[in-house]
């Protein structure tokens, strides 16, 4: 397996991407292909570890891009113009199987576009969308979409819901992961006109498309252990990991300022320091890693656009997994078989009379 | 000052709301109006406090309403038909200036369509909505609308944002509160039509009408103190505040396992208790009260529908404090006034030209 991971991209680029793979490197069985400037990539892995890469480990190699997409760029733009930058060069070496995944914590709206357009929408979905891990109680939360489509029409959601059970059944192992559509009630009438129908393309088609619909979910019950997937569009979605990501910092800072507002409390927090720390890893989302940019003909993993080398780390060996559990291809045995198509037409008939 | 409370209101009534009176009356010079069956409040206020509401306070008094809208009723349907149910009579009171401000936990739904239908929309405001209040990094934040509106124009939001800042003003005390609307992104181009739309409203008319807009606000930095109010449509905002409650819920109890998960993380915790206890009291959304329905002409406060008596002590004596700041009468004279009536024109002319 060869996974392309995007040196340039990031705000700790290239530092954290280098340090991130060389103690990967140490547990997965992988290559990893380093893109971007091949002098700078050498430069800064001699100073950061002392040595070159290649004494590190046979398995880590260099492939050059001289140009960078910055995160203000303007994402089609960027893709068409900047032909020899660390993610088109990426996505291309991705697209003529000379990889197997590409990582990169890059501008993201460069990595959406590219993905589309360079390496492809599998045939039958109609919108590729960002699969993200959360935490839950006692375990992980999948939230599609996290971003990727701003305006979403109900066959998206349908297709999200069907695209995060592959991906779990097939990745995290999850049989029949249970699929719930955030909404601001549990009832089928609350909601946007979006939800409302969404929820009834759902209902009708769940059961054939083997999507085990629990039906609404609320931000309050999400993180309870009762749905292992939150289906969104990608505006409220966007809106709804955000948040988690804002509180668990709000967590972090006032957690730590009382255990520290006075000596008292400093000394008798010594003690407890252990779970607490445990504890405040848990609210940390960036413990949960890369997301996932399913729909597309490979997998492409959004790496966290401030991972330090710790995230690197972790998303490269979660890289690796995917590849191995292979979502990708069932997603495009399932998705470009002629069954589906009939059904996918069916589907969209059924659409039309929900719309009117 | 007279407070009109629904006795019958919330899961927990008519326990909870007797108690929390019994409590909240020490601390309020306000009298307060217990509506609900009178029989019923007689019992329980003697079975729960020993002796009848009159000893406790003679500024405590009961009005008897037979019937109770229940939180599975339709809310137009039962505001129409139950013409004695606390809350109906509730509104009734508050329009014949027997009471000064309404708080129910009951049906929301039936509350905010009793509100408009009984008490009437302040004349110029297009759809009136709830603020409510959630921790933020050294303080508060006031979120705009937390659920009312489930589909919302940019007229709308443009309106939460001047109620916001008037209500901020003139009870919070926040002079020129900072206003950010809630998007996925900073830059004014990221968002949905709705908020694109409502942005370059924002940015036009802010100034003249006192809003101190600062722009897109991301749920990342929302709680980190770089706003005091959240503005949102009732849909995007209700699945904000729903998963700030949902991941406070989170934070208590995987805070008290880490804490308790063997004996050594046990016995380390006893010293660090207050403070660990102090950190999730600001977590706990509950602490921060009711949500005010602004944009009616008269004063209605929406309690938590799960309220306890502490709860409903706080929503109590809030709820005098909001009284006394008379944010609604000054609502009412910036609306209502000729000048408004001309902007308002001037307004929905300009919005014409940015939803083409």
């Amino acid at each position: 397996m060869k996974i392309l991971l995007d040196a340039m991209g990031g705000d700790n680029a290239p530092d954290a991407v280098i340090k991130g793979v060389a103690k990967a490197i140490k547990d997965i069985e992988a290559e990893v292909v380093l893109i971007g400037k091949e002098y700078v990539i050498k430069e800064r892995a001699k100073e950061l570890l002392g040595r070159d890469l290649s004494e590190i480990s046979d398995r880590i190699s260099i492939h050059n891009a001289e140009e960078t997409i910055e995160m203000e760029d303007t994402p089609t733009q960027a893709i068409k113009s900047k032909k020899d930058s660390s993610m088109v060069v990426g996505f291309n070496l991705l697209k003529e199987d000379q990889g197997d995944v590409f990582i990169s914590a890059g501008n993201s709206g460069a990595l959406l576009t590219g993905a589309t357009l360079l390496v492809g929408r599998i045939k039958g979905i109609d919108r590729p969308a960002l699969a993200g891990i959360l935490p839950s109680y006692h375990g992980r939360l999948v939230l599609m979409d996290c971003g990727a489509n701003t305006n979403c029409r109900p066959l998206n959601l349908l297709q999200f819901a069907q695209m995060a059970s592959i991906y779990m059944a097939n990745t995290v192992g999850v049989e029949s992961p249970r699929i719930g559509l955030l909404n601001i009630g549990t009832e089928e009438t609350k909601g946007n006109e979006l939800i409302r129908n969404s929820y009834q393309l759902l209902k009708k088609y769940a059961k054939e498309l083997n999507i085990n619909f629990i039906g609404n979910i609320e931000g309050r019950e999400a993180f309870l252990g009762e749905v292992d997937v939150v289906i969104a569009d990608g505006f409220t979605g966007n809106v709804f990991l955000k948040t988690v990501e804002g509180l668990g910092k709000l967590v972090k800072i006032s957690l730590k300022e009382s255990m520290t507002e006075n000596i008292f409390a400093k000394i008798g927090a010594v003690p407890a320091l252990p779970s607490i720390k445990r504890f405040a890893k848990t609210m940390d989302y960036k413990e949960y890693g890369g997301a996932l940019f399913l729909g597309v003909k490979k997998p492409v993993v959004k790496a966290h656009g401030s991972s330090d080398e710790k995230l690197f780390e972790f998303t490269i060996k979660q890289a690796e997994q995917f590849v191995n559990h292979k979502a990708v291809d069932e997603l495009k045995s399932i998705y470009e078989s002629e069954l589906n198509k009939e059904k996918l037409d069916e589907i969209k008939q059924y659409i039309t009379t929900l719309e009117v």
